[in-house]
């Protein structure tokens, strides 16, 4: 077998998807992942380093909305400069192609604790390379921090509203929607 | 061997922290900790569910932090009930007497992939739990959503700042302030 695989890693994310929606994360080892996308256990090594790790992938998201946040105009509010960001995720990932298969990753996550805790961690990545980006445009800290977690929280309930909804919206506008929610929700706290 | 054993929970966190910090996570078993507490392993199943719970306990926090929300004046805005709830988090928990083993613990989850990942789901219960209170005070499902990520992004920040300085500031008044912190950077983004 080649060592080089054509699509081995979405192959692998999807038979995960798949086995784990069929029978369960407990019940489902790597050699089962591996087989049913017709590769090897050392080939998913080589892309996931562990089982909870096929949902989430590299860091593409982290490094996306790091640079989306570097590339937002010099004159953007820290909240602009976020939109920013959540505009690149819905261009780059959160496709009209890839909704469903996003709303069926997200109904595997929720029953699985392990992905759950895999998620958070994940979550938490992202907070931070956004905080780093702002940081590097000479936003203060703890603004910084603040803006991520908004950007966070607004990215998270457009994802749940743009994946269980077929209604047409593009990612994009759902959270720039969302983070007008979120806005002015802060400042009436 | 008795069945109950007097504050034998308490002795497992101890122990544990201590291997962990003496030989690491991963080079420590359950039977390692419960050793070290003078405990049998079952005796830690009955406490902790697995290796990684063993640095968090109970849902004692969650429950802490939603009563004390429920329990501040009816007139208190969102944050200022989520000021109260930080209050209980300073009198109840992160008192001046756990302050270095806040430290130790923060140290030993730092140095630790599978520690974080068990954190950051903890994370989301605490803010799911301060979310649910704030709905219950009729405050809306976005504004609930905001105010509780807020409170938990001031409680991270308080946390790290009282833990890592022995400068005797009781964790209620680095966590008002850091609160007052928060709101201004959510108005300025």
């Amino acid at each position: 077998m080649a060592r080089w695989q054509p699509n081995a890693s979405k192959r692998l994310v999807l038979a995960a998807l798949e086995l784990f929606a069929e029978r369960g994360y407990e019940n489902t080892t790597v050699i089962d992942i591996a087989q049913r996308a017709g590769l090897t256990k050392s080939t998913f090594f080589r892309h996931f380093q562990d089982k909870r790790e096929v949902l989430f992938g590299d860091d593409t998201m982290n490094r996306l909305l790091a640079e989306a946040i570097a590339a937002a105009p010099a004159t953007a509010t820290p909240l602009e400069a976020v939109a920013h960001a959540l505009d690149a995720a819905g261009r780059e990932a959160f496709t009209p192609a890839r909704r469903e298969f996003s709303a069926r990753r997200r109904a595997v996550i929720a029953a699985t604790p392990e992905l759950q805790e895999r998620e958070a961690l994940k979550g938490l990545g992202l907070i931070a390379s956004m905080t780093d980006a702002l940081k590097r445009r000479g936003i203060p800290e703890v603004t910084s921090c603040v803006a991520a977690e908004l950007g966070a929280l607004a990215g998270k309930i457009a994802h749940e509203r743009w994946s269980d909804t077929a209604n047409g919206d593009d990612f994009s506008e759902v959270a720039r929607r969302v983070l007008g929610e979120v806005q002015a929700a802060s400042a009436s706290c």
